[in-house]
C-alpha cells in the first residue's frame, strides 16, 4: 500500500480510518511500518483557514506527515541538483477522509502548508529526529527564491 | 517540569505551546524527553461529545497521551495488587490551553476516556509498543468490575 509520489524520495501512504460512531480511530505509523527508521520527535501544527506556514527545509531531519484535522495543501519544491526531479514543484491535498496519508518527505527539499476550506486544521509531524534549529532552514511564504504562489 | 501523578507510574508532564497566529505548534514527545523509552506506534482518537471510550487495559504497552483537540476526562483505575495506589481511581481532565499535558500511563491499569463539552476532542497516543490485540484487554464502560459511574 505505497505509492511513490512525483518527487524523487518523497512517498504518500494511504492511511487506516477505523470508523466508530463515539469517534475514529486513525493511524499514523508504527514501528514496524517500511517507511520508520527511528523516532525523533512528534509534535503538531495547526493551520487556521486563509493562512500559509512557508518555507520550511531541514538538512537532516525526515517528516512524516498526517493530517487528522481539517484539510490542507502542501507544497514540496525540489532544487535538490542531483536530484531526477530538480526544479519540481508538486501539490499534495491532505486530509480525511479522502486523502487521510502518510506522507514522508526527505531532507533538502523546500515545503509549505496552506489551510484548506473554513476549519483550523492540524498537521501531525513523526520525525526521525526531534527539532533542531541549526539544521532548519526558512524562507518568507512569498520569497522569489522559490517558484511559487500562493493562492 | 514533572508532576508525580496520585497513581504509582503515572506521570503528567505540562507540554509547550507555541503561539502563532497561522496556528499554534504544539509539542508531544521527543526521543531526548525522560518520558521516553521507545517508538511503538503514534496513532489517534477522536471522541464525539457525550461519548465515552472504556475501559482498556494493556498488558505490556506504555501510553503516552495528550489531547490537541478539545477537553476529556481520563479515568485512570488501579488494581494492581502490588500497587501503593492500589484500588484507587484518578480523574484527569485533559485539553488546552490549560492541560494541554503529556499523561504516560504504564501497563495494568485500566483507563478510560469521556468527552468534555461540545466539540469533537482528539486524543493522540504514541506507545512504546504497537498496538498488539494480544496484550490489549477491554470491559465494558459500564462494568461492575470498575468501581466509577462515567456522568
Amino acid at each position: 500500500m505505497r505509492e511513490l509520489a512525483e518527487i524523487e524520495g518523497v512517498v504518500v501512504q494511504p492511511l487506516k480510518q477505523i470508523v466508530d460512531s463515539r469517534g475514529s480511530v486513525l493511524h499514523m505509523l508504527r514501528n514496524d511500518s517500511g517507511l520508520f527508521s527511528q523516532f525523533g520527535e512528534v509534535y503538531f501544527s495547526e493551520i487556521h483557514p486563509k493562512t500559509v506556514k512557508a518555507w520550511k527545509r531541514h538538512k537532516k531531519q525526515t517528516q512524516n506527515f498526517a493530517v487528522p484535522l481539517g484539510k490542507i495543501r502542501l507544497v514540496i519544491y525540489d532544487n535538490r541538483s542531483m536530484s531526477s526531479t530538480n526544479e519540481k514543484i508538486v501539490e499534495y491535498e491532505l486530509g480525511r477522509p479522502e486523502h487521510y496519508q502518510l506522507i514522508q518527505v526527505p531532507p533538502m527539499l523546500w515545503y509549505g502548508f496552506q489551510a484548506l476550506g473554513n476549519q483550523t486544521s492540524m498537521i501531525a509531524n513523526c520525525a526521525d529526529h526531534p527539532y533542531d534549529p541549526e539544521e532548519a532552514e526558512s524562507l518568507p511564504a512569498h520569497s522569489d527564491r522559490i517558484p511559487y504562489q500562493w493562492e
